[in-house]
């Protein structure tokens, strides 16, 4: 089994040295607790609501910046341990990304740039053309993508074909209306997504309201069935779960189905193109 | 405002003068109660537990059959309206397919057979090969797939892309076990389908036990935002509902952001591969 820390905190906007304390704390905390793979929020280093690019810039840091270094030390406390968090990523070439990083003990495992970018996050940053991240660890093989990403299901598909056993998707989703009752709309896709891809998906959502946006602050680990089986709730919190990454191995659905082998991609081929 | 009754019942295996007359009546018992599109469960016209192909071919119907003529009558006592109904066809070929008619006063208006076959189903119906059945109604364009059909995003997505305002599914959900207070997983996936879609999706389907197999009797629909709007529950019965239509012509999600606009069809081209 596999222990899982999904964090759901409030960073502060475009105060990267605050953010790295409450960043470093909630993955030592969670790997003190025992967690296998910590994942954090989207942009958690940085925050979300920028009022322009300067403000960005000055929080974004590069792929093998420092603080990383940071992360694969406090990884090194916890024997085959795994980060995954959200950072504005300073790319080589000059633009800012929406990016996560995957850190062990070993330094940085991966970087993905977010694909699918919301919104006005299109004023801010550069999009990623990668496709959705795959990592080995010692606890299988990990696929990350972040927030609006997940919100398309050729995307998540991609990550199961390329064998994600889980994967882990920091968000900032932003709030919206939902019936009484009723889950955030994420994290129904999100359990739709796992459910027919057999494969484990891990959200970590931010918490309070920042320069007016307020959040979902719906941190949920969904099973590799489709089933929620840890969430935070409200406010800063951690969600923990224990999850078999070999539940994710059965593909196989009946005898004479499956979850791969009934795709029928000679028909998929039109998928790829737009609507008249 | 489009009225929407989605029928659970309960056909008998292998008889189809008995089931004639169930879903006759069904039919002209919703479009009495001022339904504008009727959808009926998958195989609704023959049962679903066949034994041997013998038993199956005994109660196939051409595409052309005279039950339709029936339907197209009853289409006629409500004006506009539009049945959907899942029926064994003897195909022309000699094949037998699972597939579903749409039905208007002016008759047959088209056919699709099921492409996911689930499991047993093999032994006995020749898959389809053609994309989701997208047909124009006085009600606006209308997609039509068949039960396990649902469970690949792909298919879902292309039925959308191809402009289905709304999308009916005839299904057969054999029983599956679920946390308490859930819904079935089917739906779950329904939900996200609509809502990454912005498409409304009406799900009927089977109640009762054929043959030991009982059914999630999780008739449903679903609006365009991905909220469940009407159940049946247990037992035979009628899910209600009036959708508008329009809703799932939101397609622009925000200033920047939209379900269609921000596809990366580009980066999607890897879909269409299997695993390795």
């Amino acid at each position: 089994m596999t222990r899982i820390a999904a964090v759901q905190m409030s960073p502060v906007i475009a105060n990267l040295m605050v953010n790295r304390g409450t960043v470093g704390a909630a993955i030592a905390g969670a790997l003190r607790e025992g967690a296998d793979i910590v994942v954090l929020p989207e942009l958690a280093t940085s925050g979300y609501v920028f009022q322009n690019m300067e403000e960005l810039r000055s929080v974004a840091i590069p792929a093998d910046g420092a603080l990383f270094d940071e992360w694969a030390a406090l990884a090194s406390t916890r024997p085959s341990s795994v980060i995954v968090a959200g950072f504005a990523e300073a790319g080589a070439d000059g633009a800012v990304y929406n990016s996560a990083a995957v850190v062990t003990a070993a330094g940085v495992l991966g970087i993905y740039r977010k694909v699918h970018l919301w919104d006005q996050e299109k004023r801010f940053f550069t999009p990623g053309s990668d496709a959705p991240l795959i990592v080995e660890t010692a606890h299988g093989r990990l696929g990350v993508m972040i927030c609006f990403d997940l919100e398309f299901p050729e995307w998540t598909r991609i990550a199961a074909l390329a064998g994600a056993k889980m994967l882990a998707v920091p968000t900032n989703w932003p709030y919206v209306d939902r019936p009484a009752g009723e889950r955030p709309p994420e994290v129904q896709i999100a359990m739709a997504a796992a459910r027919v891809n057999r494969m484990s998906i891990i959200c970590s959502d931010r918490a309070g309201t920042e320069r007016g946006v307020a959040w979902n602050e719906g941190t949920t680990i969904v099973d590799a069935d489709g089933w929620v089986v840890s969430t935070v709730g409200p406010g800063d919190g951690v969600a923990w779960a224990d999850l078999d990454a070999s539940d994710s191995r059965k593909k196989q659905l009946a005898e004479l189905s499956g979850v791969f082998t009934d795709r029928r991609p000679d028909l998929y081929a039109m998928v790829v193109e737009q609507p008249s």
